[in-house]
């Protein structure tokens, strides 16, 4: 059993007088924190405050750069040019970079958001622009991305640009027989609390998920994307922390 | 005659489809440019794209931050807390530090913009902010500001910081009798070609400008405000290049 | 005892992914909705989702425009020439009423949000623009201000645009002698449920409120302000309902 | 010869301190100004001012709305559900409505803007949902769309929603074999001043353009869409414009 899985979860979502997230709850029983940049979510005073915390509970932190889209919370995909995305990347990682320095942290990687993430997993030459855009910012970050099948085409990819990887599995999402995740619009697209649990100790086990039409996956991850968004995510959190600790 | 005067000038304030000022034109004729950081003009693309040409033209590079506040390019104060203001300058200047230093590049100061500018020369309190905002960016960064009959007391408070300070005198504005701008709104208040050289000239041989009231006030200056936003701005420039070359 | 003062609320102001208010819970409490134009809150979507929640109450609406500032939530002044404010305010009173009238509905006034509102409450000159912008939309509208001691002014000085006003008086805010708010930074600036009660109860019978240094106000309101952000906001507006009902 | 073709343009697109477009030299040329709505140009001063100017020289107006784009110019697809998308069409076009009425004018059409433009015109389940939002708008307003060799279905599709249909025709752009547009990216795309005239010349005398493989195609336009962006689109708009007279 793989007992050293880290936890990662986004963070730093809240808006102006908005919240999203419940911040200060989860971040004591992550390992990640995936701190959005102010495109999707977050501000400069959110950026702050969720850096500070996760200063508190030091823990590892990362940039979670997103399209531009505040309204839509980077949900929607914006198509752009590869060598615009590239600078929209390299600014928001060079803000929360800056930032977390001035707070005397050090952000370690970056995992894209949202849209930008599917996008990113479903189209090899957008995967590739954000892998150079990663691999040439001033100094090394790993990149977060989904563990697939496609893993070994992925980290022959990375290493082009000598970018290291970062895989993670999802502890709540139905998997599709090529590793992806079944889309959200789909049903039983998402766990319930017990079967996300099992997905996790089957994972744990064995390093293997079932997809949605049986197929047993082999899944190498890295890390574990959790959620922190309400009372119910929080429990499945929990829960998995305690499956980990008990390992 | 102080020959070593520099020339500054703001820069990247495109955005979008939307073009502003002559960079090309003008950043072989400055020694500094004063960029801005995407939140009252320019966008990540232009950040690179003005970047990269100070690089050719491998001249002093510094963060143009301002309010938030597209729509009035930065002229419009808007009140804000001083920690978020201290939030949303060190988000601007992290974003312009780390994409120039992924550009191998280096900021080396910082000028605020338009109202922020203005206030911070107006109120001691938020110019102290400023001071504290840009001393605790992680790494050391200069604060460029009015050269003023004040500037001995700005020295003093941003000591308190150990805060390197850069002063610029304008070319072609109209100083008050206590070292300050006179309002654009007021007539008279920007000089022309002719009257804008002349007070360069006397800057540049007795370190002197001659106030609205007819004083002559003692202005210590390491940097010019020139602008580059059009042909006649342009042809300024030129000449003080020319002055300052036959000095 | 005047029975039929109205409620008003403001509503609409989740944005995106946010939610913000409990706006299904409070509107079958409420007679008039402040709705958000998208400028603090609110976006295209949740406009229309707020407008058809006011349909199937059938309750009053009106135009609740703002500051342009979303991520100060409106509540942020931001210094504008007065033709700008007034360009505005009619493209927000107008995105609205074009989609009220879309869903069948339409609106009957404006209630200026957040700073913009202090700032025509403080300042006669930006009152007198916000006058003139809601005067001048195409189609009547009412202006919805503060109940206060300078009532009588108020009324001449919109007599002058043909403007009607709505008075409004706040049940949970502490009053100075002018009859304007004591601001919110202050301690016991907001009441607890009972003094709400209380300070509602006595507007009713006697038309009455008593300011932070004791002294009884004239006060002549034809709604009251009333919350529904959270759970305890919503009971002092059953509370009040409840009250009114009794009357 | 079709003598009695309108020519409309894009206008309104500047954007707080930042110009585009010769709006006051195109206005006096043009038949119906395509009003930009604020989302991928244009801010409520500049709407303002654009209406006022369109007044002056008394010509139609329509509505010109986009994707929520401000850095993209609305020329990045952002998919969104239908829903969301008349909601966002529903608001931009009200707000020019009420403005426009503010100012004693009347908007009689509404033109999709950029990518949006585009989408609807490749996809025609996008096609029917901004028939349908334009339809569902509180007053009558055509829609105005590109002139295909599908017009016919198109027609058919706009009646179910008793929607009224403009066809536009372009001036200086290449046509597919489908009447399609050939895309700006590809090299010929866009003709020179002489072979528009050429081609303006024949959809007023014959009804038909060539296409880019040499077709001759069936063109039937109630307006040609011309271009102010610059001395070379305006010296065409005037060729045009003297074309029509000596018609």
């Amino acid at each position: 059993m793989k007992a050293f899985i880290k936890l990662n979860c986004d963070l730093g979502e809240s808006f102006g007088a908005w919240q999203m997230g419940m911040d200060s709850q989860v971040m004591p029983l992550i390992d990640q924190a995936n701190i959005a940049c102010g495109f999707h979510g977050g501000d400069p005073t959110v950026l702050v405050q969720t850096l500070t915390l996760a200063k508190q509970h030091q823990i590892e932190i990362g940039a979670h750069p997103s399209y531009d889209d505040k309204q839509g919370f980077g949900r929607r995909s914006i198509k752009m040019p590869a060598d615009e995305l590239k600078h929209l990347l390299w600014y928001q990682i060079a803000a929360v970079d800056g930032v977390a320095k001035s707070l005397g942290l050090s952000i370690s990687y970056v995992k894209p958001h949202g849209a930008l993430y599917n996008d990113m997993m479903a189209n090899s030459a957008l995967l590739e622009t954000v892998m150079q855009a990663v691999a040439s910012f001033y100094r090394p970050l790993k990149l977060m991305l989904l563990a697939t099948t496609a893993t070994t085409q992925h980290k022959a990819l990375a290493e082009r640009y000598q970018l290291e990887l970062l895989f993670e599995a999802f502890a709540d999402r139905r998997y599709q027989s090529d590793g992806s995740l079944t889309p959200r619009s789909r049903p039983g697209s998402v766990l319930d609390h017990q079967a996300a649990l099992l997905q996790v100790q089957q994972l744990l086990h064995s390093g293997t998920v079932q997809s949605d039409s049986g197929e047993t996956l082999s899944i190498e991850a890295d890390t574990l994307c959790v959620h922190g968004d309400n009372p119910a995510a929080l429990g499945l959190v929990q829960s998995i922390r305690d499956l980990l600790a008990g390992a």
